[in-house]
């Protein structure tokens, strides 16, 4: 596992016609690049994910966020590819972000920052495959808001990988989970310690802002199911509080008071608002007269997984995607599994049994 | 169309063993009380919802929440029947609620108001009704929270009626509700201007507090579907935003918005507070050793009626009353309509003609 951050002293022309003067990226690889350097495999992280996908470093109690599908041995096998996991423009976990300095101004960006979309991701991690000396990496992979940098590596830079694996993903965000967002960034940018943008960032690691631990309890529950809760949970009440007290809780209600508290205090606020802004309005047919059109760009064969219990990007969406492939006759150069889980959204972390052999298989595949 | 107050200077024995020395309840009925007083359709009204069930009230733009079922010649039909609608305890809307003067301190409950739970907003409605001298209600219906109220009704006072119908309801309300409402109930308590419970109730009808904003927007979305806010809303962008604007915003955005700052104004959040407790506190198994148990106490017929999108209350929860019912022998005293509707759980207010039928028939129906 090494992690290192690329410096780009050249600005990055933004979808939104913005320009970041420069840039930074941070990354994180395992496994050795060949000699040609044609092993690589680039894994894209989801929304609150960052670079550090596989591992643990010396103080962490666990590991990186797809340590079971990266290793050696494991789907993605770190003996034979090099693994590499970019962290996205605008998170803040060490690329450049909302809190970094402006240079055009010296001081942080704050709401100065302009929107990042999926492509600008994207185009920014091609100058640093670049830089590196990757002209084309054996597969891309990724999983939710990562699943949407793979499409677009695959409509937007055709030729730079034969092979592409979309997991729990869309071609376009829809209402529904747009108006889950909607209440993180509600919250956020009404939070009284918000302040303009202008809050302590030192503070809201100590403190956390209660709008961003609502807005955590709703993605939460987007991530989850019925059945995974009730399962987890039942009716089980916290021992120590009683039944017919106002404040009382059941355990539920504990696990998602914990998670939101630390996930407040984990996550920027601001970069929270970026990256939601940037799932809303990702829509790969955008540039494009429909999804056919969009798709036709293809080169890659696209491997596409879906789970059935998902409730923020449905099923449905990704054989949308399977469906039109079919129609622009690539039958040989799609396939799309939608995998029986109860887990809802979190199953492509946390149901790997269910679907690592087709991502193995998905990697190994060889043109005819 | 008749509105009226009844006061009750006796003490309400509540569930939790507290006490309400005196409780007011504020009702609306639509058609006549006959001689006999038997032709009386009680309708439970849900958590947001109030007595005010059908009709409307010279400065209304929009009628009672089930005006399309209440009427003359509707499903429930206000020429043959003396329909009745009783605000619940701890409802903003006219009868006993945090909001109220404590009669023991001489100022309002607020936080020391009691838990109320569903078996005692039944129990004060069973002393409105003694007192109009109606003995045996000729039906009772309810959906949602009323739903409950409906089975509770049937399992604690099984000689009240011998009809019951209970909609896109539970009988226990579990983990995936309860983290749903768990969001609203964190942001009202976290709110900066809750002030434990001490608000200014006129200035939070004029702003509204962000946490219950919130939490509304996340109980929306609990009543929707994504079929639906996708019919509605697709991927429309207000019309003056920029697409590349951080704040920037989708019309499901705005939608979401309007209607969380509206209800936030119209809505006490101390009675929500308390009565989303009695949603999650709603077990019709508690005092039963099973659900078994706790239904071979019903005599009424029981109408179950489920929404196939539901998100908030799964078909499979009132499927399982059915089979219970099934399993005690009770065939003829049951049955069950699973409903196709895109809607979620708002059909049962707004996909009337799906199932106004059933309801009508039975509301009809003569034990042999």
């Amino acid at each position: 596992m090494v992690t290192k951050t690329e410096y780009f002293n050249e600005p990055l022309h933004l979808e939104s016609g913005r320009i970041l003067n420069s840039f930074k990226l941070k990354y994180e690889s395992y496994g050795k690049l060949n000699a040609d350097k044609s092993n690589a495999v680039v894994v894209c992280h989801a929304l609150t994910g960052s670079h550090h996908a596989a591992g643990r470093y010396e103080n962490e109690t666990k590991s990186g966020w797809w340590d079971a599908m990266i290793g050696s041995g494991k789907a993605i096998d770190t003996d034979e590819f090099f693994v590499i996991c970019v962290n996205i423009l605008s998170s803040p976990f060490g690329s450049t972000c909302p809190l970094d300095i402006d240079e055009s101004s010296g001081s942080e960006y704050r709401l100065n920052f302009p929107v990042i979309t999926i492509t600008d991701v994207v185009n920014a991690q091609m100058k640093l495959f670049s830089r590196i000396g990757i002209k084309k990496a054996h597969a891309i992979v990724g999983g939710s808001l990562g699943g949407m940098q793979a499409l677009c590596f695959a409509i937007e830079h055709p030729e730079f990988s034969d092979r592409v694996i979309m997991l729990a993903s869309t071609y376009q965000t829809k209402a529904w989970a747009i108006a889950f967002n909607r209440i993180v960034i509600h919250g956020i940018l009404n939070d009284v310690h918000f302040d303009g943008g202008n809050y302590d960032k030192n503070l809201v690691k100590i403190h956390g802002l209660v709008g961003m631990e609502l807005g955590r309890m709703a993605g939460h529950i987007s991530f989850l199911s019925p059945y995974s809760t009730e399962v987890k949970f039942g009716r089980n009440y916290v021992e120590t509080d009683g039944l017919y007290e106002l404040k009382g809780r059941f355990q539920v209600d504990r696990y998602m008071e914990y998670n939101a508290s630390n996930f407040a205090k984990r996550f920027d606020p601001l970069c929270y608002l970026y990256i939601a802004k940037m799932m809303n309005i990702f829509d790969a047919t955008r540039h494009y007269d429909d999804l056919k059109d969009a798709l036709s760009n293809i080169k890659a064969r696209l491997t596409l997984i879906s789970f059935r219990g998902d409730m923020l990007f449905m099923p449905s969406e990704m054989e949308e995607i399977y469906s039109t492939m079919l129609d622009l006759g690539r039958k040989n150069m799609v396939e799309y599994f939608n995998i029986d889980s109860s887990y809802g959204h979190d199953a492509f972390l946390v149901e790997i049994d269910k679907f690592d052999f087709y991502v193995k298989r998905a990697i190994k595949w060889k043109r005819n």
